[in-house]
C-alpha cells in the first residue's frame, strides 16, 4: 500500500473516528476499493481496530473504525530556556501522562540531554507503557532548524545548542527514533488533530518564554515550508526604529513583543522589579511574565500598561500571518498564553477587524488554544505517531504489560 | 480524462516542451500508460502535436510534443491607475502582440471598460487571431479581489471600483469568459512558466504605479490561498510609527516604500518637483516614478537617498515574505522595477543577506524580471490558457486565417 494513502487513512480515523469505510471514502476522496483494501491491511497490522456498529437508514449497519490506542505510543518533549514539557501519548494522541521539567541551564547540551533521557525513561515506566511499541520521540524547538540533522541553528536557548547534534544524541541515549520539529508547527498540528476549531485552515502564533513562533494548516495538512523553517512570525521586521534581533532584523516581535522583551522592560525598573517580585534571570523568563499576566489580570495598571504595548505589536504579527497566507482563522497558543492569553486574543481581534484582509469576504477570528502550555510537546508525539514510522505492524507484547492502559 | 491530469500535463508541456513521454512520466510522477492515454487525448484535440524525434543511446528515437500554438489564443489585461497593459499570447503563452494604454482615469468605470473592450478587439485584429479561438481574457488587478465574483474589494484605484462587476462586465462587452486574478500571482505564474528562473519554489514582490503585492510559487503550483488574497505583501504592518494605510494597518510597504508613496514625498518640495518635472498627478505615478530612478541612475543624490529610504523599506517586505513562507529565491517585477529595479534588487540583497532565515541553510537570492513591465498580463494570458477551459477541442478554423501565425 503506498504510504500516503495509508497516512491519510489513518490521519482520518484519528481526527474523526470511530469513522465508518463509507465516510473514510467520501472525507478523503479515494475509491470504496481503495478503502476497503487500506482499512484491510491496517485491521490485519493491528493499527486499527473495529468499534462497533452504525444503524442507517436504508441496509446494513456500518462497521466503525477507530485506532488501536495501544498499537503505538510516542513521547514528546518541548524543550526551552524556561521549561521542558514532557508527554507520553498512546496511538491516538491521547496523553497519558505529561510532566513540566527545569528549562535548559547553563550546563553543558549533553547534560541537559541526559537527564532528559532519564526523565522519559521514567515517564515511560511511570505510563507502564510497553516499551516495545514506543515509536519514537517527537523533540520540539524554537527555529530555525536543520531538520534533516536534527539541529537548531541559532545561538538559542544559549551558544552551545547552535548545531547541535541534538536528534542523534537523544536517538543514541534512548534507543529511539528522533524527528525534530518546530514548537508553533507541532502546536498547529496539535490544534488540527483535536478538531475543535471546526476548520482545516488556520494559523497558530505560539508564545514560550523564549520566542514566538507561527504555524499554518491548509486544508488539514502543516505547510511546511520548502525548506525546513516556515512561517517564523517571531523574525519579521516589524518596527524600523526597535531593537536589532539575534536573527539578523530590527523590530522582531520576538524582541518587541515576546516574554523576554516584557521581562525585560519590567525589570529594567528596580522598584518595579521589587514590588513585582521579578526574578530576571533567563530561565525565569516564563514566570516572571505569568507573575506580570496575573498582576494585569487583578488590574494593576502598570503590569498592564506593559502587556498592552507588547499585545497590540503581537497583533502586527498576528494581522502580517493573516494578509500573508490568506487565513480568517489564528490560535494563540504557547505556555506564555495561560494567563496572558485573553488580553493578547483582544488585541490581536481588534487589530485583525481592522487589517486583516480576509475580513472583507469572512468574520475573521482569534482564539485561544485550550492546550496552550503543552499543545507543542503533544505535536510532538503527533508528529512520531503521523510519521511513516507508524506503519510496521506493532510487535507482540505479553498480556499484562498492555493490561493497565486498556482498561 | 481526469482535468488535474490533463492540466499537469499540458504544463509540463507548456514549461518544458519539446519533451518526450517518457520525460513527462518522469517529470509528472504519472505512469507510462496514463502518459500515453493523455497524450492520445491531447493529440487528436489537437491541444498537443508532435514536433520531431530525439535520438536515444539505445532503442529507437523518441517522438517529442509540444503544444500547438494556435489552439487556443488568449488575451491578459493588467490594469492600473497609471497603465492598463493588453498582451495577446497563443496557447504556448508566447506574446504576439502588447500594447500600453492610459491608466484608470476618473471616468466611469463602465466608459473605462467599454474603451478597454474596444482597445481589446482592435489588438485581437491586428494579431489576425481567430476570433473563434479565443479562449478568453485574463483580467489582473491588485488585491484584494472577490475573484468569484469578479471584483476588487477596495476603493482603489478610485471609490467606483470598489465592488463593480469587473469580470461580468467585461464578459457582456466581449463575450468571451473573464478570469480575475492578483497581479503579483500573474506575474510569479508568468516567471514560472518561463523557467528561467530555473527553481519551482520562489516569490515574486510585484510593484507597479498603484501599489505593491506579492505572489509565491511552491513546486511549480502558484500559492492560491484559502479564501482568495493571498501573499499581500503590500499590506502587512512594518512599521507603527507610519503613515496609515488604506488597508487598515499602519505603516504598510505600499505606504511607505510604494511608489506613489515615493512620488508624494518628492513632490512634497516644489524645488525638487519643479527640478525633476513631476507632475504629481495620481494617474502620472508611474511616470514620475520613472523620471526619479532615471534622476537616481544618473547620480542625482537627492532622488538617490528617496529611493534608497523606499528600497530599505520595501527589503523588509521582502524578507518577510521569505521568513514566512521560507523562501531562498524571491524575484522583483512590475513596471516600476524596469530602471529602479536593480537599486531595490541590491537593497533586498542586503537584508536578506542579514535576516532571511533561509540564508542558514542555502544561498538567498534576489532577482530582478527579465520582463517586469508586461510579466503580469502575461501570466493573465496564462490563467486562462492553464484553466479547464483549454481542455475542450479548439473549433475548426478557416486556413487563410490561421496562416498569418503559423509561419
Amino acid at each position: 500500500m503506498a504510504t500516503p494513502t495509508l497516512a491519510l487513512v489513518l490521519d482520518l480515523i484519528r481526527t474523526s473516528g470511530p469513522i465508518s469505510r463509507v465516510e473514510l471514502a467520501a472525507h478523503s476522496g479515494l475509491t470504496p476499493a481503495t478503502i476497503t483494501n487500506t482499512v484491510r491491511e491496517l485491521l490485519a497490522g493491528g493499527l486499527v481496530r473495529e468499534t462497533g456498529r452504525r444503524p442507517v437508514a436504508v441496509g446494513s449497519p456500518r462497521r466503525l473504525l477507530d485506532l488501536a490506542p495501544d498499537a503505538w505510543y510516542a513521547v514528546g518533549v518541548q524543550l526551552s530556556r524556561s521549561t521542558i514539557t514532557t508527554v507520553v501519548t498512546d496511538f491516538t494522541g491521547r496523553r497519558l501522562v505529561s510532566a513540566q521539567s527545569p528549562g535548559v541551564g547553563d550546563g553543558t547540551v549533553q547534560a541537559t540531554l541526559t537527564t532528559l533521557a532519564a526523565h522519559v525513561e521514567h515517564l515511560l515506566a511511570s505510563a507502564a507503557v510497553p516499551r516495545k511499541r514506543v515509536l519514537g520521540l517527537g523533540l520540539v524547538t524554537h527555529g530555525p532548524q536543520d531538520r534533516e540533522r536534527g539541529m537548531i541553528l541559532t545561538a538559542q536557548p544559549t551558544p552551545a545548542w547552535q548545531r547541535f547534534p541534538l536528534s542523534t544524541t537523544l536517538n543514541e541515549l534512548l534507543s529511539l527514533p528522533v524527528l525534530l520539529e518546530n514548537d508553533a508547527t507541532a502546536a498547529a498540528i496539535s490544534e488540527q488533530w483535536t478538531g475543535a476549531l471546526g476548520v482545516g485552515t488556520f494559523g497558530v502564533v505560539w508564545v514560550s518564554g523564549s520566542g514566538i513562533g507561527g504555524g499554518v494548516v491548509l486544508n488539514g495538512e502543516a505547510f511546511g515550508g520548502p525548506i525546513a523553517n516556515p512561517v517564523e512570525i517571531g523574525h519579521v521586521p516589524l518596527d524600523p526604529s526597535s531593537t536589532l534581533c539575534a536573527c539578523g532584523n530590527r523590530g522582531c516581535a520576538e524582541v518587541t513583543a515576546g516574554p523576554a522583551a516584557v521581562v525585560a522592560q519590567a525589570v529594567a525598573d528596580p522598584l518595579q522589579q521589587g514590588r513585582l517580585r521579578l526574578s530576571g534571570r533567563p530561565e525565569d523568563t516564563l514566570n516572571d511574565f505569568e507573575r506580570l499576566a496575573v498582576a494585569a489580570d487583578r488590574g494593576d495598571r502598570w503590569a498592564l500598561a506593559l502587556l498592552r504595548t507588547s499585545a497590540d505589536r503581537l497583533a502586527d504579527a498576528v494581522v502580517t500571518l493573516m494578509n500573508l497566507f490568506d487565513l480568517d482563522t489564528v490560535v494563540l497558543s504557547g505556555p506564555a498564553m495561560v494567563t496572558a492569553g485573553p488580553l493578547y486574543a483582544e488585541a490581536a481581534t481588534r487589530a485583525a477587524e481592522r487589517g486583516a484582509l480576509a475580513r472583507l469576504l469572512r468574520p475573521v477570528k482569534i482564539l485561544l488554544s485550550p492546550d496552550a502550555a503543552t499543545a507543542a510537546a503533544v505535536g510532538g508525539a503527533l508528529v512520531v505517531l503521523r510519521s511513516p514510522l507508524a506503519h510496521a505492524e506493532p510487535p507482540a507484547v505479553p498480556e499484562k504489560n498492555v493490561s493497565p492502559l486498556t482498561t
